[in-house]
């Protein structure tokens, strides 16, 4: 049995590669695929790493072949980039989703397909506590491109055609490296770049609350994803993961109580119409029980958050 | 200004052209464009009759112009059609509708796009009376697929690429014609068929609710959406038509009310699961409240259905 990552080489894929090879999960080869090579995660034989360009015609469908077991769609144009090129947005979000999901049709049925959508499916007012019975309603074309690709998955997989499960991931915070062109970027930043001795903008209000995970809680949830029965998930195959709310402020009082004020100051505050207004648009609550009581997992607070990322990537990045 | 009415040929477009060529609305051409050539619904010098594929090669591109100002997209693949031939669904309802938009957006800025969805779009569990704020998780291929539309029109209004409206369709009764592949066809059926003395087949439980529309009334409401203002929807483009709640047995004992119990003789009860299962999955009872706030209007209750379809269709139909 082949795994697929797609955006294998990006920060998930690397840290999904390594917890797929070290947990009991049987297969027989790990393919990890991206725009750019993607590093070898581990010296384990069953790690092959590629190169494509996904949105080149036949690339994907040379991708998917009968030994295709599982597929983690985890390649997309992150929000402010898709809201700032249309077009590639849609090529690289949306039609390398559907392709993906039709090489799997016209493989063989029955792939387990996880792909990871997003909080910016929602927008404009939402209820207090986000539920599953919430429309979607997205103010960005990454969230529209998601929401498509909900709807193509639980499709795709109504018709028998994949085997699918749509992960909503909260805003993962904290990201090691540098910001990307995610409108959440900045969740990251404000506590990354001053551990790391530098600077960091904050676009936003300090009471704008955030629905967050940690990476290792998400790639944990990322691995449940492989095994759960897709007939568990009943007729709606999209799941909001389950994350912890917290406030721009809570998270700044958590960095200034593990660290110390110098460090805290070195968080500027600079409003960006732009970026408040959509994240401001995402949920700041979500109801967790449908994945917990499907075995996914949550964090228990946001100090963890700060000492998970000293512990596994600080060293590395500095 | 042109007018453009993809679909034109269909029942709903031929009433629409009518409708738009008696009404108010200033325009030069009326291009009613379908699959079959279609008829000519007046002697009107504005209107133009084209027989076009929109799904051939560059179709789409060549249809709208800089002299295009309103499109109404009523071309659509039916529910069962949908179900049975996933690939030409997605064609026509999800890959037609992207590159009419598309196009518009090539073309010049902000063309009012009238795009009519589907009660399709909801599914699974769902509240006693549906809202905007209800989630959409269809179990068709074709409520998928006008979910997508509506995710299309919304994200190309808000990026100012068209001046979008997306309108959800309530089921239409009384159609005048034949039985078609839409799942919802019988609606119309064991109306139709006994008042032209032939038999129909009712192929699900009478005490199953149905979110109805009469045909006058969907007209003046497409005809409404031409110049309702693209800010009063707000930040979501997709609207709930106004419809009435009835009961299959309410729609039978109107029928022998206004007719005899010969009549309603003629309607034959054999339960077909598969559509029996689609139209369940659509809501029994919608929120009219912000649609009638917009100027949409509603049936005011089923007995004119008939009177309708009897002034209306029947003598032509005969």
């Amino acid at each position: 049995m082949q795994i697929i990552i797609t955006g294998g080489g990006g920060f998930l894929g690397q840290k999904l590669a390594k917890a797929l090879l070290q947990s009991t999960l049987s297969f027989d080869e790990l393919l990890l695929v991206d725009l750019v090579m993607p590093a070898h995660p581990d010296q384990d034989r069953r790690v092959i790493c590629q190169q494509a360009d996904l949105s080149k015609e036949g690339a994907v469908e040379s991708l998917i072949t009968p030994q295709t077991g599982l597929v983690y769609h985890l390649a997309a144009i992150v929000s402010s980039h898709a809201e700032s090129d249309f077009d590639l947005g849609y090529l690289i979000n949306l039609d390398v989703t559907r392709r993906l999901l039709e090489a799997c049709r016209r493989t063989k049925a029955g792939i387990r397909f996880v792909f990871t959508s997003s909080l910016a499916v929602f927008g404009g007012e939402l209820p207090e506590v986000v539920t599953d019975a919430t429309a979607v309603t997205p103010q960005s074309s990454y969230g529209a491109q998601k929401a498509m690709g909900e709807l193509l998955v639980n499709d795709y997989s109504r018709k028998g055609f994949v085997n699918g499960v749509t992960l909503r991931l909260p805003t993962i915070c904290v990201r090691p490296g540098k910001p990307n062109k995610a409108a959440s970027s900045f969740v990251s930043s404000i506590i990354r770049e001053p551990l790391q001795g530098e600077e960091a903008v904050c676009p936003v209000s300090t009471d704008l609350s955030l629905w967050l995970s940690s990476p290792a809680t998400v790639i944990r949830n990322l691995v449940h994803a492989a095994t759960v029965e897709g007939s568990s998930l009943g007729n709606w195959r999209t799941l909001n993961l389950p994350g912890i709310s917290v406030t721009v402020q809570q998270m700044l009082d958590s960095l200034e109580r593990q660290t110390d004020a110098a460090t805290l100051s070195r968080v500027r505050f600079e409003p960006d119409e732009a970026i408040n207004r959509i994240v401001s648009s995402w949920p700041g609550q979500i109801d967790n029980s449908r994945a917990l009581r499907l075995g996914f997992q949550v964090d228990s607070g946001f100090d963890s958050f700060i000492t998970q990322f000293m512990a596994n990537d600080l060293q590395k990045t500095l």
